[in-house]
């Protein structure tokens, strides 16, 4: 196999099922998950849009929206050498190098990379959990991901304020628990909450997840959508993610 | 009929299908709907405990709590004459006067009525809609019940602090597009929001209304509640809106 190239020693490489694509990752660094399929989903692209991903890890983002839409260019960012090594890797194997670019480089300083002002939409699967303190691995790739050690909200705020044109939209996926945190967070950047989805593991149980899109300058008054149902009974997925993203 | 002497003419008598209650309306003012109903479901009150409930109108959430709690006593204040006048007879027609007390009054006022800092929890069922200019008649008790006349949403958190000891619960039902808003007020009056509940009408259309519970000088950290699903079919009331409202 040509693409065998690509991949490193404890690496595997799994199939999208969308366009072909398929994906690198290493199980012992952080593999993608359903919160970045769905935010996927989420995030609306109109054809020649510029397109801003941080936080992209190994660039599933990227991928999947070069399929889903007909952006006109797709950067990301991301902290982690290892990661963004990994990120650039899959966009070469999958022949996507002239719309998809990525960069390795903190989103604090995504100026020095980026043209401010310069992108229609940014999304961002960031590290859900609050602070960092107390872990016993702060450096581990994984603790990274998931927890608030190299950049916190606010910080995420900042950059997507900075990174979009004037009514750009910024997408992400969060924990249900802290909606009033960011909410306050984006608007404290000029970043409106204008659309909201909880994701419910099954239908009568509390939501897991929350994807939510902010205006930059945006006025008042947000849309809650209807709930997204992972599971239809035990197992089974719903028609809507079994239809709509193909699991 | 004993209670005929409390009607008078144009208003009706409904049964609230509950410890024997029943509550005077007048159709031409303004009829309690089932936000107040689902609001009286969401409204946690401990044995013992002191309620306010503003923007009483008829006095529908008092004569509620005080079936489905053990609270101490439950005040109401309700700005409107007519209607403040209707919720009197409705807690003296259903022998409540011992528990229940109304007064007429705005709640931009409350601490000339109430001593400050006494209530454990504050309800409230306010105006729904943004501003009230336009409006052909702002005199209108319906107009003063669903629109920001008389007060707006920064009045009732004001009055809510105000009013509720620290640790205290203010619960409350508005819109959901209002909610970026609503957390945003809340929190510029020490109240944080640490519970919400979205009411869709079916179980796949967007919310109608949303539940909320904030707490004075409470912490991070919200717990958003599985959906309240209404209809189950065209007509069906879900199995918890029969169980649990009697409808």
């Amino acid at each position: 196999m040509a693409e065998m190239s690509f991949v490193h020693e404890g690496e595997r490489v799994d199939d999208l099922q969308i366009s072909g694509l398929s994906i690198i990752q290493n199980p012992a660094a952080f593999c993608f998950g359903m919160d970045a399929v769905l935010l996927s989903g989420f995030v609306r692209v109109k054809p020649g849009e510029e397109v801003l991903d941080m936080c992209t890890g190994n660039g599933i983002l990227p991928l999947l929206l070069s399929a889903k839409t007909a952006a006109k260019s797709i950067c990301g960012i991301e902290i982690q050498e290892e990661s963004a090594d990994l990120a650039c890797r899959n966009v070469e194997m999958n022949g996507l190098s002239q719309r998809v670019r990525i960069v390795c480089g903190d989103i604090k300083e995504a100026g020095e990379y980026f043209r401010p002002a310069s992108f229609d939409v940014v999304s961002c699967n960031p590290p859900y959990i609050a602070g960092g303190r107390g872990l016993k691995n702060p450096d581990d790739a994984k603790n990274i991901a998931r927890h608030e050690i190299l950049c916190d909200f606010n910080d995420v705020c900042a950059a997507a304020v900075l990174m979009l044109k004037d009514g750009g939209r910024f997408c992400m996926v969060h924990r249900p628990e802290r909606v009033p945190e960011l909410i306050r967070a984006l608007s404290a950047h000029r970043l409106e909450c204008k659309r909201m989805r909880f994701v419910h593991p099954y239908a009568d149980r509390e939501p897991a997840m929350v994807l939510m899109e902010a205006v930059k300058g945006g006025g008042l008054g947000a849309r809650i959508e209807k709930p997204l149902i992972i599971y239809e009974s035990e197992g089974v997925y719903s028609a809507e993610i079994r239809e709509d993203y193909g699991f």
